[in-house]
């Protein structure tokens, strides 16, 4: 095999690396290819590019380009009222399915939202009110169009639990209710502005595994909080986690307990989970478990009418306020000591609720193939829980059960939200006196019913399979929610994933190389065991930028592989490793950190008399090679553009090619 | 060109994506290889290497291996007192060496604690005796050959501030003695368990831009502080923030300076920073800065006692405690409310002493090419810090300028620091008393001169020329400390490189790939312009793991290329993009929401009637593939070794090689 590759003398004519190979190899078609130029070094286009992947990585301003004023601003008025836009192709066809899969989701969320108040330590009538107001706002300005908009079981139980840390809902009925409006509506602006500032990426922090684990972790604390309900226990613990509840429920047993009550609520819940098996089983009866729990309110309302149960100690609903959303605009605190409360239990409600709600837009995003733009929704979302701050409401968000429902009914648009609404509308105007005699434990089986299908098992063995990590991320969710209580699971989950982040950019993999078998491509030998080492030739590709936090680890493992493979080679009498070439395809960046650690790898090597060569690196790493000056140190023409030309530089005359 | 790629029929026979294609291509000899195996689906194994690369990535334990138990007990002995290694093979040639560095230091090091004890609000003595124990001990524990041990000027400086912030040294000068050594107690137990429990690397976190940046700023603090003894100002603010000292200088320049002061202050100031550039000049006059500080001390001392400037108002140091380091084990607060505060204190000031002593340790072992253990050094630094907190010493660690000394004079092992160690205690017995007169301006002189080598313009350049997102981290640090503290220029600095390591977790590069001419290389069409794209085909590749803070951005950014090209093709008339393959190179490791993100961008192309093909997968990924099923859903036969072979799966029929 002959090589030309250029000398130090050529650099004169060249001035950068280039330069390095641009020879032809003999006996075959390819050349030696030079390596990539480095680019103009230009800041502010750089600094462009960071800000547009960061900040305007959809691409939101496309459409603007090169259009005229008036449809810029037309344009603008569509970007923040989508309806606008998909509203002007609105016909009969779509409104029918928006009509029927709308009626659905409206019977299935007024008795949950009258649990999940609850939940959240308030009247009835504000979970109707919040599945009122929001959703017509998010029908105007979100762009998912599967989502159905309202309140939520994990979101009412966070709020509950924080808001109750603070406020006694019995005894101070009014602050309370004043400091989860104000909660709501600074939820709102937390959206808001997270959106605003297309800082929508954070949410991407709270992993895929840890939101699992969360979510699960709050179903079995909603559902053991509704044994209250459904057993009909009067002197219930406060306490969220299953220890306190557990205990709550066995002290009870003997006389708290109340027979009716029982056979109320066990027997619909059976028939609610009934529903949901019959649901999950024929797609086509997904109406089936949409309108069981309206059914059972029905039913199980009749039933107590017609026998007085509620004299034997079951208890009903009693009364829910007739009429739509009261102004509370007035009720939120905006100065004195429950201002920085509620500001900080509105950002930890406002990012769980995000997260649900994005998750949920994006998921059905993918099934029908359009584009959800995170920022927007976040916009939308905070617009809406703003407004219904103001309007009574308390904090909605994106459902998985009733959006899922929504979907199989066959929405098209958020005209289903509208639909809703409006049922919900006509329910607070007419018909909330009839939920007088409703059993509170018929409510309690909905919800049970409802968060049973927030408990993801075939998602958990998935994580299970697919990443151990993520399975702890998940499992520490779980039990910190369980045992400890729904923001120390948060904080959990969020601090496992930063742990997992934190991990990766430390300890980056490397691997070493060989040549496939009658090819020039060099693979880890480690999923490769039929890909020789050259000889004499220690080939390592470092899968990672190389920044400060791993330039330390990279030198020292590369180092380290050196040693091994010198021991190995020593104890087989076989020479020693005579050039360390690392493969930097997967090098996309370094800093200065990593350019000392390169410097110093360099200058260990060199003391024991090894070259060090390159192999691939980038258009980021050449660029600051070169104005480190330490393409110099290394020497222009030991910088190739793939392994094989390196390898074959490395042995001019040996046949490698024909191994 | 034919190909024969094995459909979905054979699957029979192979069971797995290992099958996917190994027949011959015509024309050349290459052949196409199939895709690594899916490994055996070891738990433990993947947990021990996990656990091994994170805490025991430098090996620790490789001498051990099949030793018999009392060859493992000396080992281990060694291993904490490295000293029992390489004291063996000591002889003269090196104590020679040792001996001339060792005194060279002792002269550097005297001045310099006297002056930095005052800088840590402490008396002089205190300096020098940080000086004796600490370096002994780490002359026994360390690892590093070339390390100074002792004061150092940002870590008192640190060390007063913060001291300071808590209490007042005049009104309450035992307390604050006593706090600072509970400090130096907890800031050596703090490092000592960062060792300990191998979390050494967390110390990386810190980026060297952001560190330049710190120790840049923290000179300037100091140097404007020693304005004070320059000038003799006696008013002088207590606030380390550039207009608080500006403020004061201007303030008292009517009245309150003394020009005798300004008189000795200055023109030793001229002598010393001549005195540093020619040491810089000539490398081999290393000598005359390092005992210039010496001689400015004796030569003021002799001038003031013979003039009796002092009585002009000179300020000197009056006294300094004569003999050798009291017990201070009853002063340090095991309880209490200083408990605490010393406790925060001491993790800032022992961190950044960690970090400062790591980075010179790592930087003159590549010069000599010998390992350093980060851990075993923290624990070594750690003990040194415990005991010393038990003998009346502050915070010591590695100090840059010594350390070059050290290195400069031929120092060969740790004994040059007993050799320093033990002139410090013979000047503590003996030669305290004459220290009486020396004028406070020396001092300041001699701080001002040594501080001025942290200024490091030339890194800054680097940095600035290398990675303008560094620049950002490094000026932040830097203005954090001179405008408003120290602590918060600390805080900056780590809350910049934390930024850096989100961005480039959540953000990822992506490269649209063509093919070389004349190769089957495929690369960066930005980085190299005459690679051409193939038609038809639309190749990207993703620069990193993708994992659940990346993997909706890097489905969005694919989709979004695509979108990009196909709108550049429609407008130049061209058919569309048929095959999106993803080159999976650098992907070493997906998770769940990678694996989701993957089958999104599967169903979003798929609704396109767009194929989506894998190209060199890692093991971790055909792993998680196989598991999650998901190279059943893409399909076995669309996973390839090389994205030569995926674009050859492409056009069959076509001719792309010989373009």
């Amino acid at each position: 095999m002959g090589r030309s590759v250029h000398s130090n003398d050529d650099e004169h004519e060249t001035k950068d690396i280039a330069s390095v190979t641009s020879s032809r190899r003999h006996g075959s078609g390819e050349t030696m290819h030079k390596v990539g130029p480095p680019s103009k070094n230009n800041l502010m286009k750089e600094f462009k590019t960071t800000m547009k992947e960061t900040f305007f990585s959809d691409d939101p301003l496309r459409p603007f380009k090169d259009q005229p004023r008036s449809r810029k601003f037309v344009l603008g008025l569509q970007a923040v009222f989508p309806i606008l836009d998909w509203g002007r192709s609105y016909n009969f066809a779509k409104f029918k399915g928006d009509l029927i899969a709308g009626l659905t989701i409206a019977s299935l969320c007024i008795p949950q939202d009258i649990g999940y108040a609850k939940l959240a330590g308030l009247l009835p009538q504000y979970g109707l009110y919040s599945s009122f107001v929001p959703p017509l706002i998010y029908a105007f300005m979100g762009s998912s169009r599967d989502i159905a908009i309202g309140p939520v079981a994990v979101v009412s139980l966070l709020l509950g639990t924080l808001l109750q840390a603070e406020l006694d809902p019995e005894l101070n009925p009014i602050e309370y209710r004043n400091l989860a409006f104000t909660a709501t509506f600074f939820a709102g602006v937390f959206q808001f502005t997270l959106g605003f500032l297309r800082l929508g990426f954070l949410i991407d922090f709270l992993s895929h595994a840890a939101i699992v684990g969360f979510m699960g972790g709050a179903a079995v604390t909603i559902a053991l909080q509704q044994l209250k309900g459904l057993l009909g226990i009067k002197n219930f613990t406060k306490n969220a986690d299953i220890i306190s509840v557990m205990k709550s429920v066995t002290s009870s047993a003997r006389h708290g307990w109340n027979w009716q009550t029982i056979l109320i609520g066990v027997s619909f819940l059976a028939f609610l989970l009934t529903a949901k098996y019959i649901g999950k089983k024929y797609k086509k009866l997904f109406w089936v478990p949409a309108i069981g729990p309206l059914i059972s309110v029905v039913v199980a309302t009749f039933f107590v009418y017609i026998t007085r149960a509620d004299k034997d100690g079951v208890q009903i609903v009693r009364h829910i306020d007739q009429g739509i959303n009261p102004s509370s605009v007035k009720s939120i605190y905006f100065t004195g000591k429950y201002l920085t409360v509620g500001i900080r239990i509105g950002a930890v409600a406002g990012m769980v609720a995000l997260t649900e709600a994005v998750a949920i837009a994006r998921t059905f995003a993918a099934m029908k193939d359009y584009q959800i733009d995170g920022n927007k929704e976040m916009v939308a979302l905070g617009t809406m829980n703003i407004v219904g701050s103001m309007t009574s409401c308390y904090v909605a968000t994106g459902s998985f059960s009733r959006s899922a429902v929504n979907y199989m009914a066959g929405c098209r648009t958020a005209v289903s939200n509208i639909v809703m609404a409006i049922v919900v509308m006509l329910t607070l105007l007419v018909i909330t006196p009839l939920f007088k005699y409703t059993p509170n434990a018929i409510l309690a089986s909905i919800i049970i019913s409802a968060v049973v299908g927030l408990m993801d098992y075939e998602a958990v063995i998935l994580i299970w399979k697919i990443d151990k990590f993520d399975f702890c991320a998940c499992m520490g969710a779980f039990f910190g929610v369980v045992f400890i209580g729904v923001e120390m699971g948060l904080l959990i989950a969020i601090a496992i994933s930063f742990a997992k982040i934190l991990l990766q950019v430390t300890r980056p993999r490397t691997a070493v190389l060989g040549k496939l078998p009658r090819t020039t491509v060099y693979r880890n030998i480690e999923q490769y065991p039929e890909a020789s080492r050259v000889p004499g030739v220690l080939i390592v590709r470092v899968d990672s930028a190389i920044y400060f936090s791993n330039s330390n680890y990279i030198k020292d493992r590369i180092l380290r592989w050196l040693t091994d493979e010198d021991e190995q080679l020593t104890a087989k009498g076989l020479p020693q490793i005579q050039h360390v070439i690392v493969e930097m395809s997967p090098v996309t960046d370094i800093d200065t950190s990593g350019i000392h650690a390169l410097e110093d790898l360099h200058k260990s090597l060199h003391k024991r008399d090894i070259q060090l060569i390159l192999a691939n690196p980038g258009t980021a790493v050449i660029d600051k090679l070169h104005t480190s000056k330490l393409d110099d140190v290394i020497g222009h023409d030991k910088i190739f553009l793939t392994v094989a030309d390196a390898v074959r530089s490395c042995h001019p005359k040996s046949t490698i090619d024909e191994v």
